[in-house]
């Protein structure tokens, strides 16, 4: 089985550590490809980065589609380009805040995701919204570190990332803790063990999450919302993106 | 004041359309710029095509900026790339789809939205969720009609979609009928004195409101979710969407 | 075009200050016709108070229709009668703590509700809840303040109301505060710039938006929820308020 | 105990009909005061009647506290100044609609609403979206009879209900059905026996379950949101609602 | 009327205890029957101990129904049991969370639930959230204290919990406190005191509620969720609840 | 790795079918263990049912434990005694409704639940709130065939039950269908052939989301609500059921 796993974002050392955390945990047959997009945000901080790292997740899974991939993690806490993705796969798409809320509502009563600039609250209330996880998730604390820290040699990002996921525990009633960065796929080890309870990281949940979908025969379901993309013109310096017509 | 809507595809024969509409009912002092981006799809037909429309929304907002608009509207009944052309504009930005359930919300109890292709039910129940309005929507009735059917000289798509509106009226206990894509935007007035009761163009009812915020001295707020994106540099083909640091 | 914008209750310092925020961001066109009910309360403090402000709101409708009003505005944040207003009215009726709420939600992400006595704090949570915009309020803050104390010279409830409006910034993760009394109508331009972020006076907003549906032709929908009261006969002290038969 | 069962139109035969079914269910020791306010609709059907239908019932519960009731039951389906009327009460006050929510959620899984004019529905659906009964409720049938027609002789309107209760089994999943109209409750045992469901009329249940709460020691919280009103003039034809201030 | 209040803990001290409270408030005619299960946990502190102690309110259910029961009080405010023994039960089953619940929505906006063992939180939550109880509860604060410790001579648990409740109504705009364990039930009277707002105790309210709907003559439903189990053979040690063929 | 498949009634034939549908999905190193529980009802049809079944499972849930099984599935659709099973457990316990609901939402954008006793459906329905569902699950169909039908030769439930699917894909516009029975484990991959859209087996997904959480190194988390059972006596028949202090 081959998973592509995509850093949204075009910064290689997070899309290396982002392929490591992806690979400790795969199956002995999975192989996993871990790419950035070639073009985009070196960092992702907002709705304006979002709308164009979604583009470079696209373009991976159209290329992916080629290359014959089983099924996608899209590596990002925001989930950037996910409804697009999976119009474009027939295999099945995951988000890592996706993979990580799943995956807390099956070990446990509430979790509090933990993130990073707190501009970015926003995507993850919408996502909690919209996956139906508002009676899961009891909190949602950032800790306002820019994305990049987490890269920084001698950072006291990790220290400060620990503590919150402490105070999550302790103030928040959740029994979990989301880690909720790609940047941050590291460290899932490493807290669980601080905390004593279970932080999941959406990389290694999403990898877990497509292969047993796969296994089981399912890919996104075409009917639908989810149909491959309608044949169509696209103009200008979008016109390779232009939907051929799908042969029967 | 100086609106600049946005058709987010590329068939011109729209936007035009589009901008009479938004002219129609623009206050005397209004100036409306019509535009389709520079690239992208045709027509928008599910998340894959707004994905990249979203790219030519922001693309226009952005040139707004520097042009001196004061509001956006985005004329596509999926809001493509709303919250990221937010962080963009110091103005107000609205999309149709939100304008026009705003303002049903305010004329009445519950409304149905109209639109075209079947797959594409699930934007507009992800919208209807997203803004809160599920207590107001009654109904999404898809005619399942390809969107550029609407620009086709004889098509009986006008005579289907106001059937529909017909059935909404009688059958979903809704007040007000939603037309569910900018290119239904110059049937308000048929469609409304045909069924007897509100048909609501977003287009006509986006200008309006972006007046009206505009003239309260109301943008877009620049603290948390939609503050202007963070300074970034941006690789590849997309490097042009760099985020330079703001003067202070 | 002609609005008018009914203080429901009968403190006419009150109304004519609501009148100069009206007339302040109305266009050129729009006459602002300023009232108070003959009768009801000095000031709406809970929900037997609303009750009568109510019934006062109604007759200034009804007198409003003969009169040839185009629109109105309810002008106090609990929203008072604003359902009976709608039958009674061809066109748009708009409350001002709905008015606010729509106008927050077009320009922001979440907004904090800042208001007077605590005990009036369920008439908001009831409005946020019936408009559906739970996910769009992260709280009410109530200063505990008697309504009339905002007409007192010398008195200290500006301060007081500026401070919780800095708070709600600061603490709530919001990005507007709605000025939760149609007595706070003048001081929008003067909050927003103290706390450098949008104070939404839903006064202001109500005229807006009142003006924003006329100009699009939409009145209340005469189908379902709010058609015309039903012929009837009202006995004893309310026979004046008898709904007699409609003309063809 | 003395119930005051308050009929909030002035229809005396359906006020008689009502306190006879408040009687047959009330315990030996409970004295019903079944009356129509001195003013008002003859009939409830929309926001406005309803409107000025509060009115005579807070001027019921008024008189009731002087007249030493110990609770109220507001006998109309739209639960008409139902929050106003707890402020004014130190015992108990329940309205039919809510009365008849509660009792089928403690009997049943699921049940549904079969009232009068159609137009009525939104204040059903209303009524359910804030007691937290849309999980409960499957259902809104609406006859479309006019209510009077439920006190003329010979009339087919009873027939036309239990026909309706009957699908409301058949079709919607319910265990129970709810009688929607205060002039149903002489139907209770009738439809109950034609159906072989429970058919509940909420002014019986209303009576029991406010029965039960005063002998509990159960009185309208008057922390909050039911405090007595605020000491207040009243203006014009109102003044004597006035509320005058309360002795320590 | 015959009550049977069925203690799902077999700690007979507190069932004594409960039986005094539902004694203290039944009707004259009502006989309270109050009992423990034959076997199970002696209190009840997780879905583990639910989980058994429901299997012995249905046994006590089942022979309720040969012992002419006319109606049943779960006390245990998780409510273990409670959809089995309707199922079982031709009249009303409640349970004393859900009739806690029922009671504080009529008589005030807002409630708190004050109970026992940190762990059991999750219980209350998922009853708040299947109740539809969520706009109404305000709080579930746990004083972490073992439930047994309410059975101990010289325990300072009550001082503990009467100052819980004094801090829900100052801190969470509650109007009233529910007392949530069943070993509570005899302090509503005095915690109601020292708190000056109601207490309410779901035994208590449980009783009059199943009174209430015994007059009615409302049983259970036994359409659809509720209807008798179906005819089946169970093996092994429980094949004697195995479900015989009911007669027609 | 040992994972436990519980099918909560006693009729063999169905468990061994349950088995042989984990073992076809588990991967090389996962052992399989499919058992019925010693005692309880030969089919589950209802709440009666489900609270015996529900001791039967954690009964295996305690054996498996001490067996060193790493993580159960519920296969029963709905889930009995899912949370006290998780008490127990120091791995991961999933249930087939929630295995297939789970599946569903990361592949597809709405389903239907197609099962078989309609008085069962109002536990999907508790179960669909529970878990979130609601924005996914676009309907519940019952076909109100008897569990044990699917065990007898020569029986038409197969085909009724296609038949259902095609006419939820054709109705609802659900993109999947969740065969809502463990004794349909065996029809996944016949329906989604007949059909053209993925049918989920509860049981399939349970295995292979058990296999993915366990390789992550989660379990149940000991945090708050699952926590292990608190030390405790049981009396009576149940005494074997006491609950030892852990060691440290």
């Amino acid at each position: 089985m081959k998973i592509k796993v995509i850093n949204p974002n075009t910064t290689w050392t997070m899309t290396d550590k982002i392929g490591e955390a992806a690979r400790a945990v795969a199956a002995p047959g999975t192989e996993i490809v871990a790419v950035s997009p070639a073009m985009g945000p070196v960092s992702i901080e907002g709705f304006y980065d979002e709308a164009f790292a979604a583009i470079g997740v696209i373009d991976e899974v159209r290329k992916g589609e080629a290359e014959g991939c089983d099924g996608y993690v899209i590596a990002c806490f925001g989930d950037p380009g996910l409804a697009a993705a999976r119009e474009v796969a027939r295999g099945p798409v995951i988000g890592i805040a996706e993979a990580a809320m799943h995956a807390a509502s099956l070990i446990g009563n509430g979790f509090t995701i933990v993130s990073m600039l707190e501009r970015t609250r926003a995507t993850m209330e919408h996502l909690v919204h919209a996956y139906g996880m508002s009676h899961k998730c009891r909190n949602i604390r950032m800790t306002d570190l820019p994305v990049l820290e987490l890269e920084e040699e001698g950072s006291n990002a990790r220290a400060i990332i620990v503590e919150e996921c402490r105070r999550a525990l302790a103030e928040d009633h959740s029994d979990s803790v989301l880690l909720g960065c790609g940047g941050m796929s590291d460290l899932m080890a490493h807290i669980t063990k601080e905390i004593g309870a279970p932080a999941i990281d959406g990389v290694s949940a999403g990898v877990k999450l497509v292969e047993a979908l796969v296994s089981l025969g399912l890919g996104t379901s075409k009917r639908q919302a989810y149909a491959y993309p309608v044949e169509k013109v696209y103009t200008g310096s979008f016109s390779q993106y232009s939907v051929p017509a799908r042969k029967a």
